[in-house]
């Protein structure tokens, strides 16, 4: 009975039109699959984006919260989960998440595929970004995707998820 | 387009039957108004309980786990917020939601109805225990609801929840 | 070669003239043992007076903060753990002290008192107050102690400590 | 009245002989220097090394621990705060260090770098690793230092405090 959820991750205030378009995009395939959007759920950049995409398809969205209030969240979050960590709150959003999609890269991103990865996660990078691909392949071989567009992030997530249902 | 999202906490393996056919009926009357019912998550006590009961009216139940996987949810939760934050994850299941019903009263519980009211939040006592109803109300003259009954908590909620969008 | 780690917990602004002094005394008498002295590290209240009770007698003082920030820390905490948790905050202080006492009562010494015990923890409670030894007495009889006087917690603490060692 | 703290991070059980003997030589200095060193406080890797590196010059050793007791505490940790945060705790020693030092790299460690120049935090790399170097500096361009040695590392600290006092 427990909907799968799968967590999109990526710059706020920063991110730039095609990470925002990559974000909408997500947001609505991951809908369309039944599956519920888990971000960090404030009102900017890949999470507001990633919601709006969902919420368009008719998914499910749940944003995990850094403050101790509601403010801020984006009116395309359903479920809130105010957490008062922080940026420890990347941790619930890596661990709530079946398969986490960075869609571009930033100190909080990295932060949080770093944790998805520790956490035994696997990652799907959707980012030409060499750079970060090569950090992350080489730290966690076995976890690290790395996609061209939002499709080919979904083909890779449907892929790993039938692996993960076997081994856990 | 955010859903409201009330909190049903109480005691996990240690709830009696009272206990369990009242977190039954609170799960089922929360669905019925179309909130989101919150809970700890796990497959025992009242968790279990609010969450089956919330279910079988065809409601939405999110469970926040204290553990660093799924292990030990109750099948009737639909959205797991993973947190590997121990007793600490009591915090956010008290800041998530608008108000906190206890059905019950044991440690844990305590700790969820103390940082409900410390972070401002109502909390709405369902247990006939005075000592606990006394002591909390002690603590928190404004902000304690003793209710006899699940329909009674549910009508004081009702009646909570209009002030909270004015001062909000 | 690891020190032993005390915690008092209590009132902040809220603390009355009684809960300071035994919290000054409580700190004094803690590092005249040699134990770490743990407390929520702000310039308030229970907090503030046995932190400088403690450095008074030349102890080690160790404040566990709510903030992002070592902003508000009492001039007598020596280490600051800077947490950004809020009062999730609460459950470290619980979990790293071998025993606490509570000097006084309020919402957030509740939650940390239920915190402690939850996570199996001694908890000595030096307040007169009957109420809030009733309660927690009764949700935990065995390891709630009740002190008259700050020289009579540490006299408690002294008979825990070794029951702990076998046990632990 | 309160001691600087430094941390020192990097990895576990993978770490190699080079981070280790860096590790043990950045304990020893930033006790030289009257500082307080903070790891993540386990019995293993760079936490270990500079934690007995740190204790071989008397310094003060705090070790903040990801699990819910201090089982696999570094028998050189004088002060260990136990979270039961899991990896949510690397936020805790981001925060709560004025300076982290990498001695290496591995996924906990690029989630600390990442969270600690997320909160604001300056961090040295000490580490040959080109890679890590170009992928942090190119996210933090003005917090991210790289030394040579351990030596190096503490210039660079000493030269970073001053400008911390004057912005704090």
């Amino acid at each position: 009975m427990r909907k799968r959820a799968i967590g999109v991750i990526g710059p706020g205030r920063q991110a730039g039109p095609t990470e925002l378009a990559h974000a909408f995009q997500l947001g609505k395939l991951i809908a369309e699959e039944g599956w519920v959007l888990l971000t960090g759920g404030r009102n900017e950049g890949v999470m507001e984006a990633a919601s709006q995409g969902a919420r368009a398809a008719g998914g499910l969205t749940v944003g995990i919260l850094p403050g101790d209030s509601p403010e801020g969240v984006s009116q395309a979050v359903e479920v809130a989960i105010v957490t008062d960590l922080g940026n420890a709150r990347n941790n619930l959003i890596a661990l709530s998440s079946e398969v986490a999609i960075a869609c571009g890269m930033g100190l909080g991103t990295a932060s949080e595929v770093a944790l998805a990865l520790k956490n035994g996660k696997p990652v799907v990078l959707l980012t030409g970004d060499r750079e970060s691909q090569n950090f992350f392949t080489r730290l966690s071989p076995d976890r690290v995707f790395v996609a061209e567009s939002p499709q080919e992030a979904i083909v890779l997530v449907k892929a790993i998820l039938p692996a993960l249902a076997e081994s856990g």
